[in-house]
């Protein structure tokens, strides 16, 4: 059977993800200690809370029914309430009309990507973003621009979006200022596009001080999104557990109409179980779990930024963020972060090179180390594996 | 701000579901008796099964974890080999190579639209199909023809696939036979497209007879689906729940590589839970489970056709579904099914219109009545009252 002529445009343009390949190989690899994939950490996830709203849910015949029948496209509307509710505590005014329910982050840019994108048209960026994003710009078509490179001609047809991720960033941990922020917002203003704000780490803070508004509030204040041109995208993934793929898109009621009826196509609604299991979370209050996995979050910060300053110097510099997953590291040496990642496996240890992040494919000497899954104990000894790597190479590459 | 200058093509084709707007309409209704949407029945779900299931799961850190945490986009492994038991137990030998764990039938016909129809490309269907699958083909681009056209000049630049329910059609409930899957594979293999065999009710008959086999049986016979065009779709929609989104598609392995690829760009992956809950019932096996679903849709078809025996006649005929949800029911009274919808619905009774099958927009005498929610002992109400609104219209017309 001749199938080439038989696949479509997107089928050239599909591409793997380079971390999801990443995390076969840690799985392949004995005695590996990985520093690659965003992983929330397992031991965190709030079990005993999830198995209590299962427990009283399944108690009544019509409460189970409920939970594991067909429910709305838009998604259950206990689940939209709350999400009000909680957009409303987060300064955002808005009702279920503006809201909808997607099967974690990644369903959601799927979905804006193809109601705005078609082949040709323009996506700015980020300088370093989430390669799941560019995945998906890419495969549809999408030309992909850098913010930083503002001043190049722009090429398509149109810029349809730009993609942030503003809080604790994905790969750089990273929070805008707020001037950067309202820098965003006017770009996108100036150039009539939506603005894409994706912010699944905004919770996992290990400060005090207050995070600049959102976009969508600096957007719209205390309007309504359909004001504005801001989507929100959130996700329980991070904060709650990944594997009930949960998340949820906030913006303009017309635009959040158009994706409900793309995603009825799609997948027809999101899980009715998952989405159960987390109203009934958000009803008790998750602000205690929350409390808890920053604290977490925090001590596995703290060790790897002792296990850099221990054995990193002066082959490279980073930063101390603030909240998230991830310390962005970038290599003083000039070893590209890539071709540096075989080595580093075969030593027992593994991370993401900065590569993996850029729209372009161009070689970068960053790496992205992700301390949420790593054991406190094995930070020192995965930083110290990484440094004899480096060590190694450059001992290599001086005496070729 | 200007939004329609930035949405896409694809955007300008989405269209509402009329059976979902059915659905809300029916809700709105009191003392509606529906006979529209084809879900399952809420008190079949497998509940005591399943709370069981995630009892054993929550009992254990480890297994807790792993049901919460991201999982592999293909599927949950324990899941895709007992797949492989369920699609050999049915006559089909593949491997996990072969298989994609989707959400739902939904995604699994939006994934293979995606992957292989560009703009004007031509999908051939049954006369009479699944609103679901033509709003997706439509979406996407797809010239929708009917094969009972097939004399007509093909249009567009070519035909991507074939897409047929085989087994108790939505909305014939219908069975294709050996002789009619034989030629549908034969017109596959004659114009060199894929053949797409959607399957969620074949598990739901009321006989003890054997089914004709799947068309991917009769494509690849013993050997691997590689060597095959057919793309099976399976769904636990029906017979667990539909709440969970579990589906699958079974398929050349290049294909399933694809659709993988495709799917980690759209939701990243299934849910975990929901994949673990249907791998527990399966390995506990759910025979005895699908006995009783089977038994209960049985003795509803039986209570329907029982009403339409003693109300219906001579306004229509219908067939005797041999499993499945629904009874197609065919007006030999001038009357368009659309048009006699909403005086049913003021009469108290809902079914859905012959035209939402249809992929153009021909009127349609024909009714979907479905059988799977109602209640038995309404069933001969709401077909009295069907009855008498055929009667008051038909009066009507008359008078005029």
């Amino acid at each position: 059977m001749s199938y080439p002529n038989l696949f479509s445009r997107l089928s050239t343009r599909l591409e793997p993800s380079g971390i999801r390949k990443l995390e076969q190989l840690a799985k392949d690899t004995p005695d590996l200690i990985s520093l690659g994939p965003g992983q929330p950490d397992g031991t965190l996830f709030p079990s005993a809370e999830i198995f209590s709203a299962l427990s009283v849910m399944f108690d009544s015949p019509d409460t189970t029914a409920r939970a594991l029948q067909y429910g709305q496209s838009r998604g259950n509307p206990e689940l939209l309430a709350l999400l009000v509710q909680r957009m409303r505590d987060q300064g955002v005014t808005c009702d279920t009309s503006n809201i909808l329910v997607t099967a974690g982050a990644q369903q959601a840019i799927d979905l804006i990507t193809q109601l705005l994108v078609d082949d040709g048209d323009s996506v700015l960026v980020q300088p370093n973003t989430y390669p799941g994003a560019l995945q998906v710009f890419r495969a549809r078509g999408a030309n992909v621009e850098s913010l930083a490179d503002q001043a190049a001609p722009m090429q398509g047809r149109g810029t349809k979006f730009i993609y942030a991720m503003t809080d604790f960033q994905n790969p750089t941990g990273e929070v805008l200022s707020e001037k950067e922020r309202a820098l965003l917002l006017a770009t996108a203003r100036q150039r009539d596009t939506f603005l894409v704000e994706d912010s699944p780490y905004r919770e996992i803070k290990f400060s005090d001080h207050d995070l600049p508004p959102s976009l969508l509030e600096m957007d719209c204040g205390n309007a309504s999104p359909d004001t504005g041109r801001t989507l929100f995208i959130g996700s329980f993934s991070k904060i709650i557990a990944p594997g009930l793929r949960v998340g949820w898109i906030v913006g303009p009621a017309n635009v959040i109409s158009l994706l409900t009826l793309l995603r009825q196509g799609s997948d027809l609604q999101p899980g009715t179980l998952s989405q159960e299991i987390v109203a009934n979370l958000l009803e008790h209050g998750i602000d205690a779990h929350v409390a808890r996995v920053r604290q977490r979050y925090q001590a596995r910060r703290d060790a790897m930024l002792d296990a850099l300053q221990a054995h990193l110097f002066p082959y490279a510099t980073w930063n101390a963020p603030e909240g998230g997953f991830f310390v962005w590291v970038k290599l003083s040496v000039p070893i590209d972060a890539r071709e540096l990642l075989d080595k580093a496996i075969e030593n027992g240890v593994a991370y993401v090179p900065g590569s993996e992040f850029l729209h372009d494919t161009r070689s970068s000497s960053n790496l992205r180390l992700s301390f949420s899954i790593a054991d406190p104990q094995c930070m020192d000894e995965a930083i110290r594996r990484l440094a004899d790597t480096i060590d190694a190479v450059l001992k290599n590459t001086t005496s070729d």
